[in-house]
């Protein structure tokens, strides 16, 4: 089988590829059919509560017997029952991001839950190696949503050389030429955020999908960079006016905070694609169809193994 | 020949590889080590007048006969003094930035001069293409200096499918690894700066190679975002200043421009490593050694050919 690395170990999958956290976008619909497809599906826990986060879970497992997961963003005032949840549910995988797992992981671990924090830099890739994390997604700052400060060519073999747990790359993987990219990297795998918001098992609002399908090269920018929040998306109404109260010396920031709570939601569920946050990665310019998420993948590493078995030509003497 | 591209071709070089036109820093002395070991060495024009250029033109020529180039800034009061000169001497190859270099093309063309225009999106690129430019170098944000939006992930690929000329990538290549990277990605060839910064022919203050030495992952920023202008520099006093002063409502920006000027001059002339502007990419974390120009070429394109024949363990079925 053709891609196996630790990733696909770990995981338990056919393709070391792993579906993003994507607060809001990342129910069981998609979850359960990046899973089918030989991936791990991720429901994002956000700041859902505990509840609806075990309802997603039984969903995804009346849909799918393979592996899936569970993302968990540690600042969300649930986070601790969602913790309880993962582990008396068992999910099998348990992503992390904005904050450390370091108190949950023994638990998780003694019940055979693989743990693979989100980090955007080698201080916090050592810790995480340290509690006990199973691998980490180093995600550069092409990624949509919340964000760091390296790219994913900088971060992804600096992390790689500082700790030897596995290393899975996100940000900037939209084909399989971003795959073939982070295996060179040194990574043994990869998440992947944008391209799924195509897929057609996606629940986003047709508004966003055809937001991101229209999104060129230079269609995403960094809301939030001066408030220490920064989050990738689409340039829009929302966008274009935060960014510009931002530069602003006599712009209410307090009135920008209001202009962004619920814009996430009213993104993805109300379909407003001009004061809804539409997060999304600077590969959106290279999504360019709607699809099933097991054909996405299928393409994807079908495409990666053609861009490294050309490798051969650039060696040939 | 191994890694024989478009770009070596065009550049008619051992290694797909240029040097970076970094201001103040690529004089005569490194763009001929590097282009005596295989590559392409850049004079960067800067700010700097016409004269000087021709004069370290000369220089070059004294220390190699390989073909070598010169970075044209084009919003430098004195660019279309040193297009002239580049045609008089006949260059063999111009890159360009800050800019469209179209008026100058079809005289350097007709003087046999291969045209490479540094861009950061692909609209940039389609109307270089459209020019009669030869080649691009995609340059990502991870990129020391003056730097546009897109990370190399995002930035080469789009590139790569939007105009037909070859492409080289700029921005988080500071190893094999990128290198075989940016291959993947549909890149022929690289541009490497911050690598070169702690070579032994690099001319700068001991102090401000020390600093890249030194530098962490997370040791650069970006200053000047907030005034269209930014540029990617290691986090010392003037970058934290500098960054400070832009988030505050109340700060003098006349003040702010007043300390950023001449202070890359003092970084590279006088190694003033607080207020000096310490220009290097996101790569720096990865620069440990100094080492002769032809060593670094040698090793990463060894290094690359390693990882790129490592490629065929993924494929194995």
């Amino acid at each position: 089988m053709a891609f196996q690395t630790r990733i696909t170990e770990l995981l338990h999958t056919e393709y070391p590829i792993i579906q993003g956290g994507m607060a809001w976008v990342a129910d069981y619909h998609i979850a359960s059919a990046v899973s089918n497809a030989g991936g791990v599906g991720l429901i994002a826990a956000g700041s859902a509560p505990a509840d609806f986060v075990r309802e997603q879970i039984h969903k995804v497992r009346e849909l799918t017997d393979k592996p899936f997961g569970v993302n968990i963003m540690l600042m969300s005032p649930h986070a601790a029952d969602i913790a309880q949840v993962v582990l008396e549910e068992k999910v099998p995988v348990v992503t992390t991001g904005a904050g450390n797992p370091g108190k949950y992981i023994p638990d998780w671990k003694a019940a055979g839950i693989t743990v693979i924090p989100v980090i955007a830099s080698v201080s916090q890739a050592i810790r995480m190696e340290r509690v006990g994390a199973d691998a980490v997604v180093a995600e550069g700052c092409e990624a949509g949503g919340h964000i760091g400060e390296l790219t994913t060519m900088a971060l992804t073999p600096q992390i790689v050389d500082a700790v030897s747990i596995p290393v899975l790359t996100a940000g900037g993987v939209a084909d399989g030429r971003g795959i073939a990219a982070a295996f060179m990297l040194g990574a043994e795998g990869v998440q992947v955020g944008t391209r799924f918001l195509a897929a057609e098992e996606c629940n986003i609002h047709p508004n966003y999908k055809q937001a991101v399908l229209d999104c060129k090269d230079i269609g995403t920018t960094v809301t939030g960079r001066t408030t220490g929040s920064p989050v990738r998306c689409i340039k829009n109404k929302l966008a274009r006016e935060i960014v510009a109260m931002e530069k602003d010396v006599k712009a209410d920031k307090e009135e920008m905070e209001k202009m962004l709570t619920g814009s996430l939601r009213a993104a993805v569920v109300d379909g407003d694609d001009k004061m809804g946050s539409l997060m999304a990665g600077q590969v959106a310019g290279m999504v360019h169809k709607i699809q099933p998420a097991a054909e996405i993948i299928k393409e994807m590493f079908a495409e990666a193994a053609q861009v490294l078995a050309g490798a051969q030509k650039l060696l040939a003497d």
